[in-house]
């Protein structure tokens, strides 16, 4: 008899993400002396269902592909205790066989908000530990649910089919864009949770995911279930479908707005107003966009309308002065050409 | 002293729209015998708060730019009364000094579900009346706060950028492409309200709109006040502006695909797939979706997994058989090609 349904699901979906890796591995040298390690493949575990379910699944698919588990949980300090926690779920991951794991301490800052400040601090740390023991690749344990909580949060941002595409189920930073992986996006948390009911797995909820203060938390508690009751049951499935559909037209947008660029530049490099006018509106605007970043500014204040303003200079131009943009850029129009600079 | 703010809200928004029906016009003949006929603007009136608001604004900014104001009002038939209710709507609309005022009665099929066959029923009837009065254009008054339940119901659909990209500020059908304009589509429902009560307007409140059984009702009363409590007072203003960057992304990508097309094409018109390979995911598909409507699959019933399927012919290609879309369509590769047709 083979497992539970649930277990199976959560084995294949890791099992297909490590033959990913492997297959973005470089070929091993042909010197015959040298055995090639094995890879290392790290799991980010807090000691919720979701990872620990992911935590399982990689103990066991792991070694039968010649491939080394690890893990690391994040102490976030956050609350009373984090630290006693931490040290259980290190008990946890290594009854489970992984080996090396780790806990790490982080410090959170303030910066855009809590959640925003924890992610950047765990991310900043599950980078660190990759580094330290060599992993090739670290797991994330997002469901398909995240997703859908991601894609709205993105859309109460308002700003555009980027912040529709929600997580990628590969990414990364410079130098190691492929590092994690989200073998479970496609998989719904309830089959995740019921995988390690069934392997009497012992898991934690995070009183956070329950806290109202949160955005995410009074998403998942309060506005997914009413939007599901309106519209149905395949919600959370749909707002995981946009979120691929939309990642993959914005890359091909911001391909497009790439390579139109220099040929809306000038000889002097400068952006030519009637060449820009010519251009599909969608594409116009990433180009401006493109443009006050490179001119310095940041990216996270930059939003639709910032950009819809410097766009009338071009498509609705009645003699606008300079329009200002977050970071002291400015933008303004002179004798045909656009010229977006530190003011 | 001027009018309430909202009244010169829905008036300002109304006026804009004149400006722009009268830009679209063809330029009047240089016979210096013939008087140009003043063009006429209907409004498409239910008697709801909504359209009564924007008839008020139409029968008020109308005779200022030389244009003549009329009105339809139609009448599903779908509840006991309803007749009665055109009637007082045509009486109401004729009091705001509308000329020419009908009411049509309109048969409402059941394809595609009760909301979808009564506003096929609706356009029919307005075209007609369009049709048979000479009219310019045709008002219709949704607000921003439609525009995002729009939003929400594209979203569920799951099926990309399109579908979240709601309702055009200006739409039409082949032949009259710009008949019909939203004024209203970027006020909130509470401004063109409110405008009502300053102006004491009779307005009716539609039962469907608060019936639970629409899922648009649902939406309405308990999905988007949710997500608004979850996500903050911004959420409908964010959907809006969704909305019309995705619209603008959606006519670039469409674009795009209608470019790229012949150049995946052969000397005989077949698709090959070593280009459709090199093309961006996003525009790929796109292509592929063309083909398989261009070959007979009705567009409303070929969904983004029919779409993926196929393009497995060309990213996962391991000698898959035939696939069956929607309306008789096969798909299969064959020596490199990609044959779309009836099968």
């Amino acid at each position: 008899m083979g497992p539970h349904p649930a277990v199976a699901a959560i084995r294949l979906a890791v099992r297909r993400v490590l033959h990913d890796i492997l297959n973005d591995q470089p070929a091993p040298d042909a010197n015959p002396h040298e055995r090639p390690t094995a890879p290392l493949v790290l799991v980010a575990c807090s000691g919720g269902a979701d990872s620990m379910g992911l935590a399982s699944a990689l103990a066991f698919e792991a070694p039968r592909l010649g491939v080394r588990a690890g893990g690391v949980t994040v102490d976030h300090g956050l609350q009373p205790g984090s630290d006693l926690r931490a040290a259980e779920v290190v008990l946890r991951l290594r009854e489970l066989g992984l080996d090396p794991v780790e806990s790490t301490v982080v410090a959170v800052g303030r910066e855009g908000g809590p959640e925003a400040a924890a992610r950047d601090a765990r991310y900043a740390a599950l980078d660190a530990a990759a580094k330290a023991h060599g992993a090739t690749a670290v797991l994330l344990g997002h469901t398909r649910d995240d997703q859908a909580e991601t894609v709205l949060l993105g859309l109460a941002r308002g700003s555009g089919i980027r912040s529709l595409s929600g997580m990628a189920a590969v990414s990364g930073r410079p130098g190691a864009a492929r590092r994690y992986r989200r073998p479970f996006l496609h998989l719904d948390r309830q089959t995740v949770r019921k995988a390690c009911m069934v392997q009497s797995l012992p898991v934690w909820d995070d009183p956070h995911n329950a806290d109202p203060a949160y955005t995410r938390s009074r998403l998942r508690h309060e506005g997914l279930p009413a939007l599901e009751k309106a519209l149905g049951k395949g919600v959370v499935e749909a707002l995981a479908r946009t979120a691929q559909l939309s990642r993959d037209d914005a890359d091909a947008l911001d391909a497009w707005a790439g390579q139109a660029e220099s040929s809306v530049r000038d000889a002097a490099g400068l952006l030519e107003c009637d060449k820009l006018y010519a251009l599909p509106p969608a594409v116009r605007r990433r180009i401006l966009r493109r443009a006050a970043i490179e001119a310095g500014a940041p990216a996270g204040s930059l939003f639709a309308r910032h950009i819809e303003e410097v766009d009338r200079l071009i498509t609705g131009w009645r003699g606008q002065g300079v329009i200002n943009l977050p970071g002291k850029v400015v933008a303004q129009r002179q004798g045909g050409r656009l010229v977006i600079r530190q003011g």
